[in-house]
């Protein structure tokens, strides 16, 4: 197949850091080619991918040193540098959460997917939905999907990880590393590192946080996190990187991931479950359909079923929780599901903008 | 005419509070329903207007309680909208600066014209302008265009007031109030109240600061700006209200305008000018083309011109400069002009959208 890819501008595919869209992409890109299929990335420039890179910007916008960019005029010329080469094309999938590309695609609706990767309650995009009622959509869960039910669902495809791309350690945790829980994310409300420190103490377990601190949350993290590291029993270790991973996360008993927001997937929880390491996450967004409860962790509504938890989670199988990752989690069967949700597309044939 | 105005979602039309541009479409909407033409307002609920409004959000999203808002998906379902009524319009008067129209108006852009109310320096616009070259635009000031020459600018029409909004104060400035300067803005880098209190006190002349502090601004104006109020020659009065305005302005021996960013119009500047108060500009964005150098005030580049001109500000006839206000920035010249941009849209025979 021709398949056009359509990535945000925000970071390059894959992010040089933090961007789980873009890595997520980049992973879905390279397996298509492997498969033989001809594939177009529209990205920014930097982006490394093995399909035909249509540099769609100098960089990503995040990362642009100028005092001022616009993301609107960023996608939209990248959107219509798509419509001019659409023929080209048997599927476009795009990777917008905002709808910003409906209008640009409507005259091919047929052959676009669209997988929105961020969270939905926002206040107007049901109005904008609307305007474009049949546009296929693929949800990365389907707790994603509730604020918008009356999308034209066609998918739901979990994320993926290359499967070798993080493996269980050998003496997994390593001998010699004394038990600790992980804690990995930014220090945001909605992260809940309070959380994880409550959960640590109660359950007599030391606990690493592995985290970013955004200006936003620099407030919070002095007046709620600060005061309770103690470099023992909650150690705080920064942002830690790509390569520091497998060591944090496969020498952990277990990551706590805690959330208050509807976190739409979650890619670290896979991550964990990459290692064999389980995780205790909160009953919130995708959480319920992305741990299997009982085997590669434990979805809990409270501190205390989060802090008994604790025990339980330390007695599982991590061959178990590694093979639940290797079962539902493996780029491979997300590239499968991808190559049949394209296969699905062009049965519509009514247009899909709804003129009222 | 049947004329369309599509207004962004942030505030209502007018705005309740800060948002000039907002300001200006109410005023002409307002004034093309006086001169007889059948006027529809694409905007926020809540908007006041003479013109047909079209509820296209149920509040402005600045005002939005919702925890989360779309500006994107908000525009996007207003602009499809339009679009679907298109052909009970002659002209359609879009005020978005960022383009995010092109591609919904593309259809029958030669009945489009585009004001684009902010500075026009991102990175991004001008490869989203290379897609639509030909999208008539319309400049409020001629430094604005500076960033896009390219465009196809049809038109310059600087904003206009209500010819009886503001008036000479009888006494002008009232009998009894000793002469003071004014300063009326945020308290932001950019528009640099520092240099209005370094001008007022080698002037010797009391500063009345009238000025919001956004919360991104905190920081600087504690550090830069609030150790030199004292209440007496630096005086901070609030953020003034509407009603406030006549008072702090036409009172005012002159009004300090010295910013340090390209300020595409600035309607603080003529709002004095209508009360007879003249103004002493920095050489920034379309200062020198509102300002009438030696008539309505003086257009300096350096501290030192400046606090030079504030003598010969004060010696200027308070009556040339509403003669200026008069001439220049009325309302019904601001709507004469747009009434002849109408005219001459439409003259246009080529696609506006360039492939390539």
């Amino acid at each position: 197949m021709r398949i056009a890819q359509v990535a945000p501008l925000f970071e390059m595919v894959p992010p040089s850091a933090y961007g789980g869209t873009e890595r997520i992409i980049a992973t879905l890109c390279d397996h298509l080619v492997a498969r033989g299929h001809d594939v177009t990335l529209f990205a920014a420039a930097g982006s490394a991918t093995a399909a035909t890179l249509v540099e769609s910007r100098a960089c990503g916008l995040r990362e642009d040193p100028a005092p001022r960019v616009s993301p609107i005029a960023a996608h939209l010329a990248m959107l219509d540098q798509v419509r001019a080469q659409q023929a080209e094309f048997d599927v476009i999938h795009c990777h917008l959460s905002h709808f910003q590309h409906f209008p640009l695609f409507e005259g091919f609706a047929a052959k676009t997917l669209t997988t929105p990767h961020g969270r939905l309650d926002y206040a107007d995009l049901p109005a904008a939905l609307a305007r474009w009622p049949d546009m296929a959509m693929n949800s990365i869960s389907l707790n994603q999907r509730q604020p918008l039910s009356q999308a034209n669902w066609v998918a739901n495809i979990y994320h993926g990880l290359p499967r070798d791309l993080y493996r269980p350690l050998s003496g997994r945790p390593a001998a010699g590393i004394a038990p600790y829980l992980a804690f990995i994310g930014r220090f945001s409300r909605d992260k809940r590192a309070d959380r994880a420190i409550a959960i640590a103490k109660a359950a007599g377990l030391p606990l690493k946080l592995a985290a970013k601190i955004d200006d936003d949350d620099r407030a919070w993290f002095h007046r709620e996190i600060e005061p309770q590291i103690d470099g023992n029993c909650v150690d705080y270790v920064g942002e830690i990187s790509e390569a520091e991973k497998p060591a944090f996360l496969g020498n952990a008993a277990a990551l706590l991931f805690p959330i208050d927001w509807p976190e739409p997937f979650g890619l670290v929880v896979i991550e964990a479950m990459a290692h064999g390491t389980p995780v205790i996450a909160w009953r919130n967004g995708a959480m319920a359909e992305i741990v299997d409860d009982g085997v590669s962790g434990f979805v809990v509504d409270t501190l205390e079923q989060a802090i008994a938890a604790v025990p339980l989670t330390l007695a599982l199988d991590r061959g178990e929780v590694r093979k639940c990752f290797e079962r539902r989690f493996d780029a491979a069967r997300m590239v499968d599901d991808y190559v049949a949700a394209y296969a699905v597309l062009g049965r519509q044939t009514e247009p899909v903008n709804a003129v009222f």
